[in-house]
């Protein structure tokens, strides 16, 4: 894929957060890598939506050097390259403060599965990371709340192409997929599985989810033996 | 009704239940039968709705076998299939993962009755039904998903042209009608009632309703008394 | 004002429930009355709001008798004559399933007045009814609904100038106003105050409204001292 | 900045709350100042907004004297004013009964700081007023409800210009701003971090926020070492 496509990618995607209402303002951002260059395209920091560009993008390598244009990259972008230094099955990275999906991180919880709609997505629970200390915060905040992430897939042994997002405690959720546009669409998802999620903890805070019919919805839509769509 | 009809009411119908806001991405179908010919209309799977057309509705007899059309059947169409091979006063079946109605069956409680905008079109509490086995989910799923849905109307001796609508438990609803334009209605009477449901249910958990206002206002629009509209 | 000022506005006001999201399909319905005639002009029953013209709506007189018009009223009819007999300040009725009132309604609670919003167009909590008995159910049912809502209105002592709605137990609201533009008006109040009272019960079961308060919003927009407004 | 160029900005502030969906009918209001006339510019009472023009508003003086416009201005106008005379660093002030931030004042509920959205505008909880006693309320109650506002900064200690908004009990918010453009910004995330409030207050009613978080985000966009933006 050539830069230009990548910056164009990167570009439509963040203008589609704000289509699908997930995004207010500059809150939130995409970008995608291209593996094979080990070059990343970002939004700039700030810019207002009416007005960016397609080449406004900024292009920075894995360590986080900028190789092409002229404004400074996301304030998140340290998280976003932890993200695909670690992750290595991810081809884009999203974070919005969409509203369900900002409240359960506010809450604290996981996004606890219980229902097909996650199911068909997400493999089980959408995890919350842990509190972050005050070294973490005060040193590279933004490196380290990917850190945080990392550790939180590692350390329970989540996969996370099959559960492409977290709940950043007391923050906002990180949304990832294998393009840009993939991952606009998990966003989308996940913001419609948080406000279902509210509402039917409301009506039942026991509910719990059959680990059989999990696995079945999941492995509908993903895996070797996929039969839903025209493939 | 020729099958070119019937294709475009069901084209139409899938359409409308976007436009209602029932469904994002492809995340519904519906169907309608022709009862005389025994043949299903049914929206293709995943494709998406932006490009779909009238011609891509596939046609299946009542056992599942195409007999025009060449993309793949929706993967609920077995379920489809069991609703009209055991409702028989049914014309029409809908499936979505519409917000509130999704967020219900996640719950797993049925829908209990305690307005006359939900008496209006159903005559008592939407059922919600029983967890599927390891078996049943193993097997031929969306087959036995319709099974389920049968056996929850018959066991509890519910008539399904009462109570157009069935929660699947952890997972969402479907709809039916006596055509696809009367189905579509239901999908939104449906989530429409789920949300007042909702609301009503944090405002009093101990809300009934007086079976006597129930009967009157179903026989309001329903049965040989009928006197609502300009029949 | 000539008959078809009168059905005119009525036909507005009746299309203006729908701009204002309060009514989907034909769940609603919107009523005025010329005094100095007697004659009340009313939506018909069950007709697409897409199709309806100005001419479409019914006259009648105070006890019923059509006196123009080929279509049948609206079956809530009996309903607002009963308003209009027993309430001799009001000069418009409407009928809504908006989403939020029916749910309070549904609760079987009064909307409880705990913010100037309410304040400023209700002067105290807007009651719910009793529930109606098999014999008022069984006999003349939108006749009795009437009754029992005036009922409420006498046997609480409430000024139906100064709380003009009410939630039928398990049913929907019914508003009323000065005329037909004010009458939609207050139903968005309506919708609104509920909305905020379902947010506010639910993160403070306890609240309460210094009384002080009530009769100071109430009279700034209402009474000889009213100063809001360019009057 | 010309008088002219001040109830410009004022009007098009005024239409900004309702393109952005907090303003219904006339509840709302913006005023700004230009510190160095000691004047300010304010929406006229009661006025609808589809005819509302630029020369409408309404120009006083820091005491409430009238000095341009032909209107009565807003009935909160006194609000304003006290909140311009103790709270120096503001340039803009608005009113609002946006639904979320209405129900938390009518909740009289602080909106606890439990997010980074909240973090990256507000310091720190947004205070809920005290009720106002029976002489605040009889005698000069809108002067007196910017009173108990600028008491509840002063007894809490805290820095208007770090905490821009304040729900006012039984009532609604006021939010202020450095100009009409930053206050309506304000207005807008105010009522968003109220809704994710409401959703994350339901999740979990036990939720805290790192105080070392709060502070980092609040002094990415804020303060001296501010990083966020293309500044």
């Amino acid at each position: 894929m050539s830069l230009a496509s990548l910056k164009e990618a990167v570009f439509e995607a963040n203008l589609a957060l704000v289509d699908h209402g997930l995004v207010i303002f500059t809150w939130g951002n995409v970008s995608a890598i291209d593996r094979q260059q080990g070059l990343v395209a970002i939004k700039p920091s700030g810019v207002p939506y009416s007005t960016m560009k397609s080449d406004d993008m900024v292009i920075l390598d894995l360590e986080g050097k900028v190789v092409e244009g002229s404004l400074k990259p996301s304030s998140d972008t340290p998280t976003h390259l932890e993200l695909y230094r670690s992750f290595d099955t991810i081809g884009s990275v999203a974070h919005t403060h969409s509203t369900y999906a900002a409240a359960w991180s506010q809450s604290c919880r996981d996004l606890p599965i219980t229902g097909t709609t996650h199911a068909d997505y997400f493999s089980q629970d959408i995890p919350c990371t842990r509190d972050m200390t005050e070294e973490e915060i005060a040193g590279e905040f933004e490196l380290n709340t990917g850190k945080v992430i990392v550790e939180t897939f590692v350390e329970r042994d989540i996969n996370p192409a099959h559960v492409p997002a977290v709940l950043v405690k007391n923050h906002a959720p990180f949304i990832w997929g294998k393009d840009a546009h993939d991952c606009v669409h998990n966003c989308v998802v996940l913001e419609e599985i948080c406000k279902m999620g509210a509402i039917a903890d409301a009506l039942n805070p026991e509910i719990t989810m059959n680990k059989h019919l999990v696995r079945k919805h999941f492995n509908r839509k993903h895996g070797k033996n996929a039969y839903y769509g025209q493939k």
